[in-house]
């Protein structure tokens, strides 16, 4: 049984206590820190364990001997802060996307690792996504031969505001970095370059925020295939979260999950239903999923199936995508390093 | 080069007509009769061929020797007389469905055709769509194993007017004996028994009439499979015309055809295109495949595809499905030929 | 906080267990009984909660007064006494699917709920599948109109041992029964009238315990629409779960489920997953959510989605399926009951 | 009727013949030309009609009277200075695509077309296929809202030879022409600036040769929507080809044909038909279709559907396209006129 620590009761805090109390069967929430802890979130989280503590202050979660993992669930620019706390604490990490939007401060936590027998891994769940999942088998299983084009669709079913906008790194740091890691996984290598075709379509209040809510990005993969990103902020039919690879033995491809397959036929044609609303919808079980193997490296003293550098290259990746919209050019990921 | 005279210039007299002259090239029609040729329907004809001669008497078809084969699409009281007629002159006949209602004038027929060289088709044209082909082919090449559920839905876009109703000779043995020929044609074989469930659910007028609008049909098959038809007159979303066969090692299913493949997502589902709305969009191009059929089997001296047994067979069936809903209970088909 | 006993730790007691503790948060598991409980068992159900007591006298469920309700999960032909015993003590009762094959122990439980306030379910769990659902939601709001015709597929992976299938009360029993709720669920209404028609194809080891393993069943529903269950013990492609209502105004049909959404498109054609395997992945959450429609008619005090007449229904309908069977023709549900 | 003169009697001049004389009813061929006419191409082109002339000068076209129109489809190269005779000579023109790939010869017929009153088209066949049809009507009618992104999948299931890639023009003007048509026609407005990221993957052969043989193109367009075309030389399923328009208010999105709807499922997953094989099965109808409109314009004396100028800008689209890879940099197509 490994005992884990949670950093963070919002959303995607809840969402990771929730997946390992009725999912992670190995794993133990000993204490959950907030800053901002109340008695409402104490009490949702007593509901599921009554045993669960809870703080404000996450260095108690450090301090605690009894704690073997922490999961980083707070606010981006505390995760790379705490990432090293956490590790200098010999504290196993589970740290949300993405790790930093700066590329030094990545690296501090990648040195912090350096000589460290921590497990640490990065919160790209969508890898652990059965449809992802499945396309990335066959790939792997060579059921498609080489591949040559990836296609990734993913577009939301509303736009943050415009005053989230501006906090969150633009939208390639924000919702696009997802779909990096995505490419990176489905190719089975990394991008050496990328251009971005981007526009405000969607919501004239995200331009002002300096950011684009629409966007083609193509990417020069370094096993020679071509990946093609679509994005949108806004998406009237809800979540729309697909992935393609073509190759020289054939194609792999997915479609949307819907809460149900039942298809209604009249006059006005036929009509099934939407894709499942947003993330929490889509992506529950691949939250809980990517948690199982965080534990599972700890127990089994394994690698994480996502470590540090898979959270960096996806950031050097969203890096490079700001910079070929400024210069309207392509802009090699190895620009952004210097 | 067969030459053909096509007796009966109604809407299917018309169908074949197109389909011959647009994608049967072995084939020439020479003349066309129709007890009620008027101006219009010449027009109509020569549009498409100057060269067609026309006649309101189809004994003039008979009578020309340069003609070698029949088409008979008069009306279906008359199927049984001019097959005999035209067998008498040695043309080859290919007859619309159904040969007759009455079984004696089907034995009339094939007493005619003992000891004749002339060819006999019937128009169970279903049997050379794409998607029911597909199915037969399956399992045929054995790829779903030995058949042991075999489904038909067929439901019309449209019911019938009760006045045709009560001269129809009632909906087994005009609409479902589509499906009779369709479930011996999948099933490899013929039908031993059959019960019916039906209803008046579409049309009061058609119960008026004495006939049923809505049927659930059940076959017991001679290779021991179990047969399902489910028929209405009336679906509101245009032709149904799917088939399923289950079998030992999988099973085969059909969905409809549609216009286009373009499906439109927005806030009130994914939706795409009805069926195609009824047998002329449906089956156009099955009109013309099962003629190619008949010339070809004229030019190779071969078997059709669909003797006069063929045709005799579904109507034993839809006489026994009357029978079954006269009687409330299964019925052989031994009992109908007695 | 509603606290359960469960009676009977075989697979559905295991399936009800972790269902409750992972999705029926208002109910807790005090105790649970099985005259075969073993360390294994025991283990297993200490890894989920350690606070869970285990007995092999499931009188000590009844007799335990801080109890309120009780899951029976034991044998079919305890089902029945079982039920009556709680009920007397004043427990809630779900009881899983069938409640008897003999209708007088039906009745029996019947009468022990007459001026009783003990709620009491049955597990027909296919009504709260998604799928299922979203039929009957689409039915139930008038989107296909007035129901005319109703389908229901519904075959197995695999077939069980012959030994089984001699003491399972027979396929109509044991496996259409839950189609035979599904009808109902669906129409909305009871079945008047059934036909079989049936054979032994998948295991002639079947036909030698007196059973059928293949069947086509058709129903005359109470409001005038026809429905038809097809069953087979043996689909290679996995578990084939779908329903077609069709009616007036239009047609609701479902797919099956399956892993992922993946198609892989290659020489050899454009492929898809096969249907989940069988009951427990594909009804899993139907499993949870049943479990928490009782509990909140517990906490709320409102009547369960599945009383015991609803337990009742569907055994008179296999009951009059098997002597449709032995008497080949139609039989009136109402010639059951006498 | 319209008299018209074949000029051309290789693949797509056969193609044009067949749907002329099976489809465009008020059109006659009285003569088709070809330089390499032989007794073979004679007696098909009589098979389907006895009274066809045939001639090795297409000047005996242009110089006959009773000639109203020519369907030009000889080599690329004679394309225009062809259609600037028959233009003329006062005959209507159908020239298949591309006009040229030399813009200077383009505007030579821009020119000769000036103060004439023949119609004149081009062959941009697939904007009458039924399904991107069908994707331009729902955008035209406003189903999905403003157009932000247009998705075109194009990929062939067999490479040409190196040797004819050679004298193609390279795949832009030969392959991708017909998607950049179909970006013009599903936005409804023109290309801004056009970037390539393309790469040899199919076949050295194509790379020795100069040409590419995979891509993927991003299109900004006049009207703000982003398009992204992806082209491979070699699918091995087949030919490839959908169409995705996404907008503010929705999405319409095509499938591939297949000859039939047949899905078999068994142990190895549930499995359909691959897409038809290439564009003369999956777009016969469309060259019927776009004929009809040609001989429909000349009679009622309208619009050509594809006027001289829309030969133009796909030409520009691929000229850009292939500036763009050789200077690996976004181009504008304004920059190609100059």
């Amino acid at each position: 049984m490994v005992n884990v620590g949670i950093i963070g009761a919002g959303r995607i805090g809840k969402v990771h206590t929730q997946g390992i109390i009725t999912g992670v069967r190995a794993a133990k929430i000993k204490t959950v820190a907030d800053p901002f802890m109340n008695e409402e979130t104490e009490a949702w989280l007593k509901s599921w364990d009554e045993n669960i503590k809870v703080t404000k202050d996450y260095k108690e979660i450090l301090a605690d001997e009894s704690i073997d993992a922490v999961i980083i669930c707070s606010s981006t620019n505390t995760h790379s802060p705490i990432s090293i706390e956490a590790i200098k604490a010999g504290k196993h990490v589970f740290c949300e996307k993405p790790i930093d939007h700066d590329v030094e401060k990545i690296k501090e936590v990648i040195e912090a690792l350096k000589d460290s027998k921590v497990k640490y891994q990065v919160g790209f769940n969508r890898r652990f996504d059965h449809n992802f999942k499945a396309v990335r088998d066959a790939v792997a299983a060579g059921k498609i031969g080489q591949p040559h084009i990836i296609k990734i669709t993913s577009r939301d079913p509303e736009p943050p505001n415009p005053a989230y906008v501006a906090v969150s790194g633009g939208m390639f740091l924000d919702m696009t970095i997802h779909d990096f890691d995505m490419v990176r996984f489905l190719a089975g290598c990394d991008a050496e370059e990328v251009y971005v075709q981007s526009a405000v379509l969607v919501d004239k209040g995200i331009g002002e925020a300096g950011d684009v809510d629409t966007a083609v990005i193509t990417l020069k993969m370094e096993n020679g295939a071509i990946a093609v990103i679509d994005n949108s902020r806004k998406a009237v039919y809800g979540y729309d979260q697909r992935a393609e690879v073509f190759g020289s033995g054939g194609m792999v491809a997915t479609k949307n999950d819907s809460l149900s397959t039942a298809v209604i036929s009249n006059e006005n044609g036929v009509t099934g239903e939407k894709p499942l609303y947003f993330f929490l919808e889509r992506y529950m079980d691949s939250f809980r999923d990517e948690m199982n193997q965080f534990i599972s490296a700890i127990e089994n003293d394994t690698d994480t199936p996502l470590g540090v550098i898979d959270g960096l290259k996806p950031v050097l990746m969203g890096l490079a995508a700001k910079k070929s919209v400024e210069e309207h050019r392509p802009v090699k990921i190895s620009e952004i390093l210097i």
